[in-house]
């Protein structure tokens, strides 16, 4: 239990970007969370099983936990209460809520890209899918139930439906070139901020902390989440193929627009020719010719790598991290301060 | 307000297999259900709200709510009580969660039948589609806290669970040629009577009624909800293109097993010869010869529906609704018994 002995040490914070380090006071909150989310009722259909582990298993840093666990911290008695088991149940839903939409983005995105004839283990395998998330939504419901908070239940209930009006905007912008950069303000904050919100109010509203506390740590998560999703949006320009998963770019080519291409087009000296230009391509992928789109949208994003609308994103994401650090300020000093304090140095200096 | 007026008059019950009739002491509750249903947040994303109010708009009988009206009028004051919104929202959270299962059905289904190529639109729009499930679903679970209620909240998580659980058996159980009946019973109680079942146990929980009663109830739902989906497997067969709204046989076109072909196979002299067959033509149609497949499917189903195996299951649906009106002996006699009692012979002489 090396972790634990963090909760009460101090902290060394030379690595601001080690997320392993920030997200030490709380390993042993996030080692019950992972073990509650892979618990499975045995009379599951073991297929289904099989793919729930392994699709649980494939999660990332386990941030949104994280959130939950140092939010309910704020409440230094919280860990010797009953209430405790609470907080394990929301950070396990909030999670499980955020492993379904990922497992149902795959099944989006793959729809959208495949262009030949699917084969019959393709597709059934992308109905399996379907259901495999659903799972995943009913568990995260169980769990979120398991808090017996009514606000709890009424903000995952809300965040669920937030979290889906911003994808399925999301999918709706794809290829509208035309769209104002107000836009992406709204779907990042549904298809990404809402969550990280939905964490620290939930986790900080279950640790009965007074409201006003309740609110900052809602508007921490809020802007952390923004900085978090722009600065992904970046790194889909920056990063390479390999740190990335997939090639850099793919935004563009999905057809999706996010800040960076905002912030070059306005200083584009024709930004309707570009505009045109985009609608051409896809206008003549739709008719087959896929290379002459890919084409042009890698053009494009190799003009948005090396422009100064990549340094005027990370200005904005820079200001909303300058924010969440501000909400956090009325809050006392603890470990979990610094480890929130550091999420925000990782978030800013994060490249992968 | 003729619906009203039924509700403390008699009800004439000369044609029991008349839904209409039936449903009418709960007219003025279901009217709420779907205005509560379709009550949409303007922030919705347009084109989500739209499909939205035209799929919920598309239901069905709105059986699954009603029987939460039913069951929750065992305590004759409950519509004078503020609980009876509750009850309301809980009729509206079963309807949306079946409603939602329903729009993903149609991805399923339609990923696994459709074989050539899709097109970009049938595939942007499929992951519309699940997408708008999802908020369903997402619908559902707040109508469900809306209720207030721990005990009614835990059944719908677990319900949610059960079903997609039931969905990925029937999904995998598929072209298994050489399952066991039991697999049939498991498959259509999570698949439908669960649902049935939550309905029945939640609006008798809502309403406060005896925890005796609440069991005779759930009980009832669980009856009801195993034959309606017997009749329904069997019309399947029966049926005519007309008013099943797709060509008969198609259960067994798809692979899915059902109660009458369990009964047939019993019944032939040499059932390893059918299976051989089935997974014969089976194998060749994943090899390409589709029409090989189908003529052999629409040969058996031919077989089936002129045979014994046809009575032999709808005896078994008449034992199931038997249990379901003997559920209803200790409750006291109104309207909604009748309505409870008629809906057994509805579903045991439903046609479509």
């Amino acid at each position: 239990m090396d972790a634990h002995a963090n909760v009460h040490g101090p902290m060394p914070l030379t690595t601001p970007e080690d997320i392993h380090t920030l997200l030490a006071p709380v390993h042993a909150g996030l080692q019950r969370v992972e073990i509650k989310m892979k618990t499975i009722d045995s009379r599951l259909f073991a297929p289904l099983s099989a793919a729930f582990v392994d699709l649980i298993g494939r999660g990332g840093k386990r941030l949104r936990p994280a959130l939950v666990l140092m939010a309910a911290e704020f409440n230094d008695e919280i860990q010797t209460t009953p209430c405790y088991d609470k907080v394990i149940s929301l950070a396990a839903s909030v999670e499980m809520l955020h492993t379904a939409t990922l497992v149902h983005d795959d099944v989006i995105d793959d729809a959208l890209l495949r262009r030949g004839a699917p084969t019959l283990n393709v597709e059934w395998s992308k109905g399996a899918t379907v259901l495999a998330g659903n799972y995943m939504f009913g568990r995260a419901t169980q769990f979120s139930a398991e808090t017996g908070s009514m606000r709890v239940i009424r903000i995952f209930s809300e965040t669920l439906q937030i979290i889906v009006d911003g994808e399925l905007r999301q999918l709706f912008a794809r290829n509208q070139f035309h769209q104002e950069k107000d836009n992406y303000y709204r779907r990042i904050y549904a298809k990404t901020a809402s969550l990280f919100c939905a964490a620290t109010e939930g986790g900080a509203a279950l640790s009965n902390l007074p409201e006003g506390d309740v609110k900052q740590l809602r508007d921490y998560g809020y802007n952390l989440g923004m900085a978090f999703q722009i600065v992904d949006d970046i790194l889909d320009f920056t990063g390479d193929e390999h740190s990335l998963g997939k090639p850099a770019g793919s935004d563009l080519r999905q057809g999706t627009l996010t800040l960076p291409f905002f912030y070059w087009l306005r200083t584009h000296p024709r930004p309707e020719a570009v505009i045109a230009e985009l609608e051409e391509h896809a206008d003549a992928r739709d008719e087959g010719d896929e290379q002459g789109w890919i084409d042009a949208a890698n053009r494009i994003a190799a003009q948005i790598r090396t422009s100064d609308a990549i340094e005027a994103a990370r200005a904005e994401s820079h200001e909303f991290l300058a924010r969440a650090k501000q909400n956090l300020t009325g809050l006392p000093d603890n470990v979990y301060k610094a480890s929130m304090l550091g999420l925000c140095d990782f978030v800013e200096q994060r490249t992968y």
